[in-house]
């Protein structure tokens, strides 16, 4: 199966239920909560970074039962910190996914919360004894989550984020920011995925987080694209919003052309950065592809 | 040194120094979050945590170096949830430990942050080679601190006690409740303390969880009657708030007479499930008294 749309429907479905069943049931207490847990996670989201964990897997020969659990950990992260980046205190936003965000379905206090318990669960996830093939791998695997997901990782980010909202920043900025508040988690999803088969050798460690870092910087100056170009019912998020809450984004030090040549530039060294890995490196170089060249 | 004061004022200053080394300098970018990080852990707190981590340790004969991030895992969770639970959309308290709370000296983005970022730290600090013996046993010490902070454990206790505000519940949900709430994390601190001296026999693990059960609801009850009892300055933070704001307490179902008789119960039980292991025992046990006889 070349097939890549084919492929990412299957990772989505199997994302999904693996989340499904990670997540407590809504009908264990707190009830509230765990329906709320569940809201948030579930049924929407490309998933793109489950998928670049099972394409790391797949390019070490991984079976990809064995990458669920790292899989399913980064996006319970990812999914945490949308629920708190939605919050009024940050970016005050109504909707994600195509639907009210988990503050507006629910409130502020459990949208809080569900934030704080989804990360909380990400690490449980992490710790279970099918999430690796050896303690000493398993423990490198939590710490690397735990350091990309913090202040020096993607909350770190974050904060530099709104310390930058009503300012330009210069590139080096702008890349310092991304590098954290979105690569941090993007390179967590290649290496965890790839380290879920056994502990990784030093060159295909570096091949992939290179790799990483420019998908990582690809990602975001297209979502700065997309945010600028398309309309809230393709995005499923409310568009052009960036703009007008003075955030820092690539269109402002670049023009919409410009974006899109530069991350193709990323993309050629993002494949460049895997060609080594040959043939098992199809579905890392196809999702490198498809970051670039979405469009929603 | 069986004074239990000066062993307790050596574990705060033993906890504020890992505590310090683990955090980020406020000269590391982001500064404004890791000086917020310092200023939310840092120069205050009983350290209730992290001496019961260092008590159970002892009690497994543990060098105190063994045990030292275990302990300030635990508290930075703690701290994380603290955090957390001062803001507007929770109890929207001004004070803690004496000193404005994070959103008071920072703002509410930043107080969100700084709790998510101490609840990554704490993961990372306790997957570090340094904070248990082997691989097999550290996943297992991440797995329970990770139930212990997720929504089957504080973040759930934290849900049920906000949709219980504002109504009388029996007594067995206020103790399911607290359990959760404050029990949850008591016993992750005794577990790992113990467990970072390596694996742990099922009789002993199990003495030890009775142990924690005990004092965990011993010490919501005592904090019930202290918040009813004593004034804002003695305590360090609002006094009287918890009745003012309709929350549950023992005191809603039960006499401050009753509530204190009622803390001497857990205490003796606490001590006697502890009993077996001798004079290994002797600074568990005078925890013990002190959550039940403290008067801060």
């Amino acid at each position: 199966m070349t097939d890549f749309a084919a492929w990412s429907r299957l990772i989505q479905a199997r994302t999904e239920t693996v989340l499904a069943a990670l997540l407590p049931g809504g009908a264990i207490a707190p009830e509230q909560l765990h329906d709320a847990m569940r809201y948030a996670t579930l049924g929407g989201g490309k998933r793109v970074r489950p998928m670049l964990a099972h394409a790391a897997g797949e390019a070490m020969g991984a079976d990809p039962a064995r990458v669920d659990r790292a899989a399913a950990a980064v996006e319970l992260i990812h999914v945490y910190s949308l629920t708190h980046d939605d919050l009024p205190c940050m970016d005050d936003d109504d909707l994600r996914r195509g639907k009210p965000t988990c503050h507006v379905a629910y409130d502020e206090a459990t949208a809080l919360l569900v934030g704080d318990a989804l990360q909380s669960l990400a690490f449980e996830a992490l710790a279970h004894p099918d999430a690796a093939t050896d303690a000493a791998t398993q423990v490198e695997m939590l710490c690397l989550l735990a350091r990309a997901a913090g202040s020096r990782g993607m909350a770190g980010g974050q904060a530099v984020d709104l310390a930058a909202t009503g300012r330009t920043p210069d590139l080096a900025e702008l890349e310092f920011m991304h590098i954290h508040k979105t690569g941090a988690l993007i390179q967590a999803a290649v290496l965890l995925g790839a380290l879920a088969t056994g502990a990784l050798e030093a060159a295909t460690r570096e091949r992939l987080e290179r790799y990483a870092r420019c998908i990582g910087l690809a990602f975001q100056v297209m979502d700065d694209v997309l945010d600028a170009e398309f309309d809230t019912a393709t995005l499923g998020k409310t568009a052009g919003k960036d703009a007008a809450q003075g955030k820092a984004t690539y269109l402002s030090l670049m023009t919409v052309k410009e974006a899109r040549t530069y991350s193709h530039e990323l993309l050629n060294d993002a494949i460049e950065a895997i060609g080594p890995l040959g043939e098992r490196g199809l579905r890392l170089a196809q999702i490198a592809r498809f970051i670039v060249e979405r469009s929603y």
